[in-house]
């Protein structure tokens, strides 16, 4: 079972949000699994939108489309399924009633353009969209499945996990698609390719090897394609557990999960708490690690602590320490970590201050310079880096590379 | 003049990674007057990817593709455009040169793969990659251009903004795309509309208006497209005008940046410092802000207090707050954002506490619950939010409020 996503909307095309919507589809559906073959991104221009179904339906079953389902007249979507598929559009009665609900409830008056998101092609099967006022939109063509979806994320997400992933389910017996995925760091892709060759030469060819670089991590996917689901993750299972003894020093994790978390699982096992101390990541290291549900378990919090005054009041560190080596240094960060396990009263701490950039660069520390480090109650590590001249580059390679110092750091101490 | 992305990966297609690199070049393109038509994200796999280029080149004059050049199996985008194109791979002596010398610098060993690096089709030109050891291609076939980059962020941004940006520039002459936008906040897409629906109707058919909303703002974008560049400006600026005018206590900014961004620039104005105290929104806000060049000019840092304990020891809220009323409540997020303006001694404090989710709900408080405090040294001011049951969205839409509820705070407290 294959699907296509096309999202529409010039905002993307033009660069002004980043399309977030397809990867959490393509996610979900993989899940259950759909393969998705193509993600296709276009505007809201209706010869475009109907070639972009041609040819997708040349290539998948089942066709998700998101956006140009808003009220305003840059929208065109709805009125552009109703001519591709010949139907004309009707007021939808059950639908209508939910957006005088939706609008009663926000104590809001009513506008006729919002009447008109009750209007649905009169083919189609009407989804319900119980978060916003815009429904979703299922048509059958064929043998081909085509379904219409608000571009607005949470509206997307609600519809997706409560109407059309279980509406699929129902509908088809469908050949699964077996993932495994081995997070690495500290080893280059070529290098742990070249280890680990020998396996990947003998992998059948229902079962592909990608290598997924990403800063200073390497994530390695297992993917096998078949219709005996228990059989494919047995063998899948068989090939990860070869390629993890031979690359075991680099192996953070053997599930598909980030950095943080991993660091989050080792030490909640422990027992063990965290804090951040953060210059020039400004907060992200901190919004990583509490982005997962459970983080408040081991992360007890920390400070973004941009300005020196902070330094020294919110994490103690010495006002000489800043005279004499400077915000960012050996010395400073090993104060803000030190601080951060006294101050923050946790087991660890990781802080980072360097030069995010674009500007405050010197001939000594250009932009790009970042002291990272890590402590506990016993010692301090500190480690110094040197980044790109891009801003928000250095502020992720440095949050990065302090989650895997950290990480480092960890599987040093603990048995 | 119209073009295409290509971007080449399974990682895409299910789900691991979101697509960021398609947007920031869609921006580039934007800028310099190329319109992209469609981003179009499809697998490692040879005939798909033929299929892609076929699809792109029957739409657009430059096809920009990125992704598959690593030196892993799973890597297929150069045989498969050396086929395309009906070439044979040859080694690039100056892209090995540079290759070795990346290694050398880097001091790690050469493997055989690293070398094949260098091998490219020999009907193309070679573009340098300074960051990295893949080159970008760049083919000529007929009157279109297919230009072939690695999907390493940093490593495709490198080539965009110093090889492949200026190269086009150089070889035509082209089309000017315009775009104003406006950014507004607390009125809903329909609302907005409405208002403005003469100013809409009124609008050439030359410019465009698109509605963008997002969480609790709308962005409202103008674009005009022709060859008269500067009559463009001055149009798109007159209608643009009439919109600011028609709802003018709604816009945040007649550019097109962030909230955030239009606050630090409303304090470094008026010389005004913030701060943040941070609990569900566990360092989101304090990222969002510090993403930006030169926020330290207003923004001195701020506490993530994840735990009750950093809400007492680093803010100062009252221990029998958090007892009586608990950590969620109008009365320790005053006293949150009173405790940053007076321990982080800023002129102005947001502060955050909510229940994220998934767990940690109860009756009175379910997830999605959040208290949302803005306070300067004279008065603070609560809010109450209930959000959704996603973990995600809540911290997004609680770091949305909470930059709303201070703009319109500031709004009111400055001339």
């Amino acid at each position: 079972m294959t699907a296509e996503i096309i999202t529409i909307g010039d905002e993307i095309l033009i660069g002004q949000i980043v399309d977030t919507n397809s990867a959490w589809m393509a996610a979900q559906l993989n899940k259950v699994g759909i393969a998705v073959k193509q993600i296709t991104s276009i505007s809201d221009e209706a010869k475009h939108i109907a070639q972009a179904l041609d040819e997708a339906q040349s290539r998948a079953d089942i066709i998700l489309i998101t956006g140009g389902l808003g009220p305003t007249k840059d929208d065109v979507t709805k009125f552009t399924l109703a001519q591709y598929f010949n139907m004309k559009l009707i007021r939808h009665e059950a639908t209508l009633k939910h957006v005088e609900d939706f609008f009663a409830k926000l104590n809001r008056p009513m506008l006729e353009v919002n009447c008109k998101q009750a209007d649905v092609p009169d083919g189609c099967t009407v989804v319900f969209n119980k978060y916003g006022t815009a429904p979703a939109m299922w048509f059958e063509n064929n043998d081909k499945i085509i379904i219409s979806m608000p571009g607005v994320p949470f509206e997307m997400m609600h519809i997706m996990e409560e109407e059309v992933i279980p509406k699929l389910l129902d509908r088809f017996n469908m050949q699964s698609i077996v993932h495994k995925v081995i997070l690495t760091a500290g080893l280059g892709e070529s290098f742990l390719a070249e280890q680990i060759s020998d396996i990947e030469e003998s992998l059948p060819d229902y079962i592909k090897l990608a290598y997924l670089p990403k800063l200073a991590q390497v994530r390695l996917r297992l993917s096998a394609y078949g219709y005996q689901k228990e059989a494919l993750e047995k063998e899948v299972e068989h090939f990860a557990n070869l390629i993890v003894e031979r690359v075991k020093p680099y192996v953070v994790a053997t599930e598909d999960i980030t950095l943080e978390k991993a660091i989050l699982n080792l030490m909640e096992q422990h027992g063990l708490t965290l804090s951040t101390a953060e210059s020039c990541t400004g907060g992200y290291i901190a919004h990583l690690i509490t982005q997962h549900p459970g983080s408040s378990a081991v992360y007890a919090g920390g400070g973004v602590t941009y300005s020196n005054a902070l330094k020294q009041s919110v994490l103690g560190v010495n006002e000489q320490t800043l005279a004499n080596y400077g915000a960012v240094s050996e010395q400073t960060v090993s104060e803000m970590a030190g601080g951060a396990v006294k101050h923050f009263n946790t087991d660890y701490a990781i802080a980072v201050s360097g030069i995010a950039g674009p500007d405050g660069g010197t001939p000594d520390k250009p932009v790009g310079t970042v002291w990272i480090a890590v402590a506990n109650k016993n010692q301090v590590k500190a480690k110094h880096y040197l980044f790109s001249n891009k801003r928000q580059q250095n502020i992720e390679r440095a949050a990065t590379a302090a989650l895997t110092l950290l990480f480092m750091f960890l599987k040093q101490e603990l048995p």
